[in-house]
């Protein structure tokens, strides 16, 4: 677990992301005496110790480097254990705004994969709000603990290693994110734990798949507000004097459904 | 100021989302009494008083419609007053990704146009968060305080009517997000007040914008990480049996540019 | 149908596209004693008789105008009379690329519609080519040929009013463009008047018409190559002082898939 | 040179696409004697000589392979010897609609590379057309008359080793592709020897390229219809069952430049 570090202050146990080039960045928990190695040269931790965030840092090369406080999607590109696709943060931004995320707020996640989407509900929920995630795959589970701990988010989540095809435990949630192959599986249990005018987000990378959720929401008659969204992100090369876009990008993740409880004709 | 309403219960004051149909959706304030029209049917406020959220209603017509709690993303389209373009939904859940928003947050905004973007902000950052929120034009801030009052977040931001390229007030902050024709002009008063290792996000229409800020932030010296973002929203009709995307789409609102403060060399 | 006109001499029956703003655009036969009328003035044609293609000319009100030779993307925008939704211009390009289109193929296409992708293929055929359209609707019929006649390509197109359903007559076709909602009913006739390694493109609206169509390709076991493309055309309002995307795109005609005959297994 | 091929039959000296699978893709002449080789077997010309194109051959491991005649496409994708980064098709699309390309044409090219365009030009023009292409490196003049040569289209362009920007010899030129990383040096020659009317696109990766060009033509005055494209091309995982987007794609080669010579005010 991270310690509650000082605010602005780099001390033992805080975790440090290392920028050195656009290629070369690193995250790690500073540790006196340990050091964190690179082609371009070594970073010993006592260097950075006591310093801000924001410093400016010199390797062992001479080469020199910047350290910064982690931002989740720095996690996400350097710092994370990964066994499946994540969803990337394009993706949860929209889910943010579509299920109206808020401190407080208790959130169901079925699918949790290496925790990446678990960290961003429970980042925003807080203290006050709890995560309930639900996990086939032990592996999974094993990953995303560790990586919740890793940046101090464990305490707001609730890991089952569970079908939720099987079942569902909690009542009252307020938001849910369903990533798995066939949320249509848990379509009536999801429907028992929301709240009504609660929304759901599904993730789901293929055509097929979202067609079929569609006609199985429709089915089931307590849904409103269904809507289906991609979410293309541009990156530019970041140079005032020769803008132009990078040459390849994700042009597909996954497909966003968005949808709604209402009351049952 | 909307009372804090009964959790699940539409109460005298609650705010309600009626959808009677795509094209037809309305907020406004349940008040006993009170009527809300249509071409489709008039909704009698007494009919959904003591109700769900997610309750099926019906009009003087004999039309159904439901009753849901109104998300951010729904005042935006259906509730907020409007003088000048808004940032959308879209660039709001990428900005929330940026600058790893979270609650408690302090945040300094730059260009409050109508508000929305100040309410996405205020909700995140939660109550013991902080928006700071610097606008130049008096009826922008008349307007933004109105549509703050009515979702209940006005108690989170410091609404200032004040030019912040002469100047900014705060200090430690957390986050920054910055919509103003020329951000160049207001660098180095943010780098001031942001804490070391705080991120900024610059939104721009055009990109002869992107190019200066780009060269102003390379000038500074103390920034880094700076990325160029662009995100491309696609919904589709959401029909299992004849899926397609949308025959048109807003094509661009403005573009994204992130960067961190780091100490300058 | 119209004269081979006096290469850059606007004469007798010549088509002239006349611009007068961005919005302002038409396109007519030169006439002796005609005039084309718009909200900014009359253009008298006797004007425009015996001048270059390219000349500055002046309305009635002294607003100024250019008279241009109209290409067939101007003849789609302004000057052909359209009864459906006609596949666009970024389309098209892919097309011609996809089927390696040149002079002399002869092209199969079913479903014409206003003619416009018969225009854009019995341009490229040339006068050795030749372009077999298909189509069930006896008024798109008619519009098509007016549509030709008007561009002086028709003499290139053979009309059939007929369901190419049941049986299609020609041989030894080059290339086919395939217009119409179920074209797995076609596949069968369809192949066997293709020659070996000719490709074909299916224009299909909706995501369910692609699977099936995928599905059929597979099914009949004739076709190598099959792709699924869809084209973005993304236009920038052109001011090298404030570049920037126009607000609003094209986001959705249709997905385009390709496949080319090989010898059944 | 490539012989005049047998219409429909693979003859000495044929082009041949040979497509084992979707990444084994073989481009090359049918010799009498010579052998293809690829990691998943060999095949034996004489065992396609005077077979039907489209026809199914064994590979000498007993895999089955297709044999194609490869489009200009497929070139680009395979059989191109190339140094610098080419045109896409999706691009190539575009240009012919937006010059309205056909036979006959007399076409302007400034900026060779590889020769994939001069291709695509020279294609398209026919024999009655000639496309004119200006280059100032050898090495790239070299590789794209073979490339020309191997495609049969190298009597149809006249390669130029020269400088457009000292001056362009040609008049009456009906169209122009200009793929120069500074146009604006051209941009008085190629007004020049364009007919009236007739329009050029500018290929450009950045974004400074366009905003300067766009100034150009301003000032120059002697260009209407100007406009501003980028095309973004989506290719889908042509699965039936599993329809999705390919997760990468290209999402920026250049940005492409329209305009049209009219009279000089």
């Amino acid at each position: 677990m991270v310690r509650e570090c000082c605010i602005d202050i780099i001390c033992e146990g805080c975790p440090v992301l290392l920028v050195i080039d656009e290629r070369r960045r690193f995250i790690f928990q500073a540790r006196r005496g340990a050091v964190q190695g690179s082609d371009k040269g070594v970073l010993r931790h006592d260097d950075i110790l006591g310093k801000e965030y924001g410093s400016r840092v010199k390797l062992s090369s001479g080469i020199e480097a910047v350290v910064l406080r982690p931002r989740l999607m720095d996690y996400m590109e350097r710092g994370f254990r990964r066994k499946t696709q994540v969803i990337y943060p394009k993706d949860h931004g929209l889910i943010i705004m579509l299920l109206d995320l808020k401190p407080g707020m208790r959130v169901l996640e079925i699918g949790v994969g290496s925790g990446f989407t678990t960290a961003v509900l429970a980042q925003i929920v807080g203290d006050e709000g709890r995560v309930y995630s639900y996990e086939v795959r032990k592996d999974n589970i094993e990953i995303a603990k560790k990586n919740l701990e890793k940046i101090g988010l464990a305490n707001r989540v609730v890991l089952k290693h569970r079908d939720a095809r099987l079942g569902i435990d909690e009542e009252a949630i307020d938001a849910a994110v369903i990533d798995m192959p066939d949320p249509w599986a848990v379509l009536h249990h999801l429907y028992r734990v929301l709240r009504p005018s609660a929304g759901a987000v599904f993730f789901l990378p293929a055509v097929n798949q979202v067609q079929r959720l569609l006609l199985a929401l429709g089915l089931h008659g307590g849904w409103v507000g269904t809507s289906v969204y991609e979410v293309l992100l541009r990156g530019y090369e970041p140079r005032g004097d020769a803008l132009r876009p990078y040459t390849t990008m994700i042009a597909h993740t996954g497909y966003l459904v968005y949808a709604r409880k209402v009351h049952m004709r």
